[in-house]
Order: structure tokens, then sequence, then C-alpha cells
């Protein structure tokens, strides 16, 4: 089955052939990231626009270099120091930025929904590149691909993600992606870091890490927000590493061959002990970022492709009527 | 006739024609920008440099996507964070600038007549993007082919500048040109935004709103600068909207297929109505958007065909007199 | 001999044959600069990523401009508001980089060592675009063009560089390059700004100007960091230009023919006269500007046919060992 969505606004909206068909091509274009096989010009011609009302200089570059290997020509739109701060509306700036008809939008925004919204208003693809709380689809698919990479397999596994769960837009579309292929996902953080109502997911829900952990295939360490420790959810770092930093003896809890992530940046000594995140052996983290470039490129593709055919379509309709706009 | 300038400085420099020549040929370039013509390389292998000492991603974005389709390599420098922080003359800037030989720069300032200044001690070509309150060509340009599309001509039409008129060089820009184009121009707005001396331009100033609107083709709406009201000049949003906000009921006063124009970003409920500012009958407020990024394109290739002729009677010189450098 | 460097982060890695084919490589790009001879696409299908730690718009856009020019895909990547800033280490940001895949990576860091640091973690090729007090390798290789082109050779020549020198990297890569070279050098400065030690270069320290001027074929002028009044360093603005300060009395004491040199951004009127700084008939400022993109050019041309041929064997062996990854 084809991929069909002409936003990608959240793992939510994707059936799973559709997951699929993004982590094929993706696999393919770890070989072009890897100048193992020669650039293609997927996106020429084409206007990608970074508009990042939040900074993520990794994720913003990730999007950068996927749109550059493919041809497009990319444009960064520094939001936090335009005309937002002017007072304009989001509409408005939607609006502003369709009249300049690029033909992908790549948005970053502070609000959850408001990636949605904003793309109810433009005639370009939009890729939801983290909003609020709600989803973050491409880290969730750069996840699911490494998974897959390493161990075979995207379903029946058991992976358990561990930290603060509840103000986590990664961990909200990993479950959601990983409940789809059938995978059996567990939750591990302290009550205060755990969101009523997650219960709905099917998910299970571990305070105690090394119950959690207990033969886990896959472990997925989510950054902690420091600022969650001005707020009184979080007693001290030294506290919180002691009893859901992943280290050595934690992670003997989980399967023999267990992998370990994290989406990054990393705090070590925190949620994670720097000896683990170094260990080639277990820990995929750097393979988790280079297959955040393949999987962007793969979504760009795939968008760009029914943006074309949409496009095809339209001119073919204004001929029939004999109109051309 | 050709469009002869070397730079774009002003709309104060330019011949009638020389407009027609900048409007016919964005008009062109208005099918490229919507990709229903091919993309051109009318800058292939020339250097964009835009040069922003003020912010402004509207603007900068316009001409950065600009440039980029009609294939310039652009390069985009943040002024704030460079050398003039570190007490750097603008003329050093400029020479610096000029010594890694870009082929065309465009450049916004506070300061009224810097960007003359710096044209001055530069090779390539200089657009003005905006120089304190004294021109901002391109918006004139882009304001004179919305209107042109709209109304089907640029002459003999009433145009009514509504607002902040005394700080705006958008509103100084448009009055040379709509002068130049043969429309009668009003200026509407509180005496404490009204410059004096503007009589000078042939235009007719109001204060009264209703009065001014009477009849008018166009109605072009300026931004408040929400600075000014805490230097006096206006006592509050409310009052300045219920005065000079343009709604319904004010825009029925002018003509019936008047036409309401904005240059962005808008502060709705404050200088305009949400609901005409929405209103796709009478607003062009998206269209202005589309019609800057095809000027843009039409004034940098014409710019750039007159540097390439430059330097190729420079080099026919140079050939005659045995000389080459 | 062949330019054999994997990076280049810093002089003292360079033998004196290294040094000219930079040289010699980058008068051919002159040409190419100034659009006398074609674009080429020496880095066409590569990714370079500029990764500044401090802040340079100067430096930045000459490594952006050298890269475009030679048809290479530039990101530039803003440190100051990255993921450094949410306690990322060098050597994670390093790693995340890598997993990326660039090809050449521009850094410039506060912390001496750190680009040295930086480059034994990645597989690209590294360029030093200064580090600390330590290196300004493509500075001093810029330098030593320009002086070339000026007086004709790169040895035998009596070099004073004055002011800063113990906190300047451009001192410190300018003494390693010019004592390579069999070049005489002098430093001139207040103790307070000359450090212990630099007996080693095979270095002349002078305290009074005139003295250290005298019969110098180059007078190459440091920026005085303003911030080093505040640390007591220096008396007063009035006071340094009165005794190091280049003025035309001081210079009056170098040879007939000396040239004038500055790095910038200049500071007129404290560490040069503006008079002198604009004296094309001495000054060389904007020509080192210019050199400075085709040093730059040259550098990761050649950076680049090494990362190449390096891939090429891997291939090769790969292909022998019957594997490939």
């Amino acid at each position: 089955m084809a991929f069909r969505a002409r936003h990608l606004l959240g793992i939510e909206h994707l059936a799973p052939e559709e997951i699929l068909t993004v982590l094929d091509l993706a696999d393919r274009y770890v070989d072009l990231n890897r100048r193992t096989v020669k650039r293609t010009d997927a996106l020429e011609g084409m206007t990608q626009i970074n508009m990042f009302f939040e900074n993520s200089t990794r994720t913003q570059s990730s999007f950068e270099l996927a749109g550059k290997r493919l041809g497009a020509d990319v444009m960064n739109m520094a939001m936090q120091n335009s005309s937002v701060k002017k007072g304009e509306t989001l509409i408005d700036t939607a609006l502003t930025l369709n009249a300049m008809h690029p033909d992908l939008l790549v948005v970053r925004h502070g609000a959850s929904g408001a990636v949605d919204l904003l793309a109810q208003k433009v005639n370009c693809a939009v890729v939801n590149a983290g909003d609020g709380k709600h989803e973050h689809p491409t880290q969730a698919l750069l996840d699911a691909l490494t998974i897959r990479r390493a161990k075979g397999r995207l379903h029946g596994l058991t992976v358990a993600i561990c930290g603060d769960v509840s103000h986590s837009r990664v961990a909200r579309s990993n479950m959601l992606l990983l409940g789809k292929m059938e995978n059996h996902v567990r939750l591990i953080g302290p009550p205060t870091l755990m969101p009523p109502g997650f219960g709905e997911f099917g998910v299970d829900i571990y305070e105690d890490m090394r119950a959690g952990l207990k033969g886990a295939d896959v472990v997925m360490m989510l950054r902690l927000q420091k600022e969650r420790m001005d707020g009184g959810f979080i007693p001290s770092e030294r506290e919180y590493f002691h009893r859901y930093g992943l280290d050595a003896e934690k992670l003997g809890f989980a399967a023999p061959d267990a992998i370990v992530m994290h989406p990054g940046p990393m705090n070590r000594g925190v949620e994670i002990d720097g000896t683990i995140a170094d260990d080639i052996t277990r820990s995929v983290i750097q393979e988790q970022v280079e297959m955040g470039v393949a999987v962007r490129m793969a979504v760009m593709d795939l968008l760009a492709q029914n943006l074309r055919a949409e496009r095809g379509r339209a001119a073919t309709e204004n001929l029939a009527r004999g109109t051309f706009v």
C-alpha cells in the first residue's frame, strides 16, 4: 500500500502499512546518505521551509540535510525573531507563508495542535517536527527504523520507555507507533512524571525501574527536562539517577541482547550513565541520528510524490474544464 | 525602454517606463513562482547576500526565495550578531563584503540613507530592502503590481493610504510611485502621525477617515507601530481602532469595488478588522505577499542583466587595451 | 609535494611544501572567485557544516561563500542556540554531527584544543576556524597569500606583528607560518599584552613600536580586544593609540614599500589610523578578505581530495575482503 497522507502531522493518522512504506524507503536512503549510492533529485525544484518556533539545532539540521540531499531549496525561518513577536497570529503567518508557494513546510511549535491548525490553512505538505506535548512523528519513525535494523523485526518486542513520560511528545508518538505495530510497551517513571490516562494506549506502567526493564528487548531513555526539577517534580539529579538513571546494574534486568536508545541531547549522569551510552555493543544512539536523516528524506519524498500527483490531477481537471489558473 | 539602473535604492530614481518594465517582467514571474512555468536560471552562478541590520523574517524570506528560484547562491548575514557590534563602521563592513565579490546585495538598515552610502562603496548591484523612514522600493513595486492586476490599470486611481504615515517608508515609496504613474493619493491619519511637508508630493491629507475613503479605488492600510503609543502619539489601541481602524462601516465610504491592502504583519483589531482582512472579495493582502516574490525576482533579474552587460563592456575595453585584470 | 593532511587543525602540523600547495591552488581560485574563470564543482555532492560556537559573521561568511562557490551544500549551525546550552558535551555534539555524515566540518570554538578533540571523533575533514588562543590557520594562510602577492615572495621578509599578541590566535598562527617559511618575525606590544615564552618561536620582542617597525617589510596590526581594557591590561584607547596605534609617523620607520595588514574588524583610531587603513598604496586589508575566500576554497578542495582518496582506498579494501559496509 502506498503512503497516502497529504501531511505528516502525527503517528496517530498513519496505518501500519504506511509506516512500513516510510521505513522501507528510508532503508534505501541510508545508503544514499552514506554516499554508497548516488544522490537523487526527488525534491528538485521544490522549496522546503523550516519554521521552528522552538529552537532545535539538532532536529532542524536533520531536516535541512535531508532536504538538501534530495535536491530541495531549503530555507530556515528563525521564528523567534519574526513577525510572531510583532503580534501576528499563527494563521496570518501561515497564510503569508502559503502565498510564497513553498512545497514542504516543516514546523515545530510549542503548542499542541498548532501544526495541525497551520496545515489546514496551506496548500503545501506539512511535516510536524514536534508540537507541544502532542506528537513528534519523525522521531518515532526513526526510532522504529533503528529498532527494526537492530532487532530484525518491528513486532512482538517488549519496549521500555523510561523517564519523564508525561511531558514527552517523543514518548507519545513512540507509544502510538509501537502499539500499531503490535509491540508491548512499558512506561517507567516516578508517579509525578507519569500522566493519568495512558492506560488507554494499552501500555503497562511501572514505578520500579528494575521491574519495568525485566526482559525488555529495547530500552528507550527520555531526556530529563531539567526545568521539571524547579517545579518540584523531581528531588535532585543525584536522586533521579539513583532511581531512574540507566546504568549497568539496572540494564542487567533487560534481555541480554537489549538495545539502548536516547533521542538526545543526553544528560550524562542524570538519565543515563556515560559508559552505557558509549557502549556500541548495546547503545544505538548514534544510529538513531543517522536514521533521522534517512527517515526525513523518505517522509519528504513520499509527501512530495503525493503533492505532485495532486497537482497533476488538478491540472488535468482544469484542462478538462477548459480553464487554467 | 529598458531598466537602466545599476542599483534599486528608491522609487525616487525610477522613470515610469522603468517601473513598468519591472511590473511586466514580474507578471511573467508570477507564473514561474506558481510552478506553472519552468524554473529559470537568470541568477545562475551569482551570489546574493542578504544583509539585514534590522530583523525582518518576512521580507528577508521573500528575497531569499526570489534569489533561490532564479538559481542564485543566497547567503544571509545576521548583522545583529556581527562585527557591527564590535564597532566596525558601515563603510568597513561594505568594503569587507565587496572584497568577497557578491553580485547582488540586499540591504535593510535602520538609518535613512545608509543603503545609498553603502551602494557607493561596492561593485555589485544593491537593492534597498528598507532604510529608516526613507524608502522601501520593492514594497511599492509589489503593491503596484497587485493594484494593476486587481484594477486592470495603474493610473487615474484614487488611492487612500491610512495610518502612521509619518514613520512609514512604505507610505513614502508608495506615494512616489503612485504619483509618477498619475494616480490621486490621499493620506489619512491623526495629525500626530502626519508629517509636515507631504503637500509637496501632490497628495491630499485627511484627518477624518470617512472623508478620506470617499470613493477611493484602493485602501492601503499601514501597520501601527505599537512603540508609537509609548511616545504619546496615540491614546490607545481601542481609540485608534475606533477612529482609524478599517471596518465594514468605514469601508462603505470607498468605491463599491475598492480593494483593501496591508503590507503585513497585521495587528487585527487595531488598524484593521479581521473580517475585512479575510474577505477575499475585497482583501488582496495574500496576493501582495505572492507579488512580493515575483517583483523581487524581476528586480534582481534586471539588475543582474545590467551587471553582466557592464562586466562585458569592461572586459571588452580591457581586451582592446590589451590588459586583463 | 601534495597536501597530505586529513584535517587543517593548525599551521603547526603543516610542512612548508604543504603551505605552498595551498597558496598555489588559492592563487588559481582568486580568478575563479573574481568570476574570470568558470565555476568549479570540486565539492559537488559534498556537505559542509559550519559550526561556530563563537560568533563570527565575517569568517563564517567567508567559509560559506568558499563552499558554495565550490558547489558544496553548506549548512550553518548556530551553536549559541543549540544543544550545547542544554548541557550536551562537545563529544556528544561531535558524535551526533558525525552520524549525519558531513564531509567537511568548519569549527570555531572558544576553548584552545576543542577543535582537535572534535576532529578525533569524526570521520570527516575538520577545518579549525579559530580555537581559543591556540590557532587560526586559514587566517595565517590568507595573510601569507596576501604577502606573497604583494611582495613577490614569502621568505626573507621582516614582518612586524603589533598589538595584543598574548590573546591572539591570529598572531600565533602567523608566527608559526612565517617562521616555517624563513622570515624574521618581530612582536611589538606593551609587556602586559606580551606572553612569556614566545622567545621559543625565534621571534624578537619590542616594547617600543618605532624600534620594532624599523625597516619592516610587512606591518601586521592586531585588533585590540576592548574587553582587555576592563581587565586593566591597557590604560585607555587614547593612550593605546598614542603608543601602539599605526599612523603615518610610526609607519615612516618601516621600509618605504612596507605593506599594512589587519585581520579585521578594525577599531579605527584605536590600533590603526583610518587614513592608513584606506591608503591603497600601503594597505592590503581589503585584499586580505578577498584572499580569505580563495584560501578557504583551496583548503577545502585539498581536504576533499584527500577524503575522496581515503574513501576510495577503503572501498577497494572492502571489495578485496569481499565485504561492503
